[in-house]
């Protein structure tokens, strides 16, 4: 019998939503975000969304592009 | 032309070690930890190894089953 597949996970959601705010904190469009990390606008939206179990080193290129440390996009906005 | 295949991230070799150390930590083998989070000692390997681009759903799984928070698997050890 196959495993079942895994629900979303908790850090999938947390991550689609912090991208999201630190993007929009900036004024930037999804396609500005995703230019600057060589993805596309609609990839950056399946991310945003959480529809996307994104790999770690597609994480990482989010964050260099924000100029954030990954650790950061993985946990609550402290404001 | 096609786009060049990302190098390795940083984050992804911080994750390898972090996860490395803190499984050692407990007196684990790669097996003890993939059996606690539905995973292949082999694969375990691979992450530790830093050969596998993991997702955002498995690095989540292997911090549940060390009772962390992903973010601090993505940070040096503060130790």
């Amino acid at each position: 019998m196959p495993t079942e597949p895994r629900p979303v996970s908790p850090s999938r959601l947390l991550f689609a939503a912090r991208v999201r705010e630190e993007r929009q904190a900036r004024g930037w469009t999804q396609e500005d975000l995703g230019e600057r990390c060589d993805l596309s606008w609609n990839y950056v939206g399946q991310v945003e969304r959480g529809t996307r179990n994104i790999s770690v080193d597609n994480m990482d290129a989010i964050a260099q592009a924000l100029e954030m440390r990954l650790a950061d996009l993985l946990l609550p906005n402290p404001y």
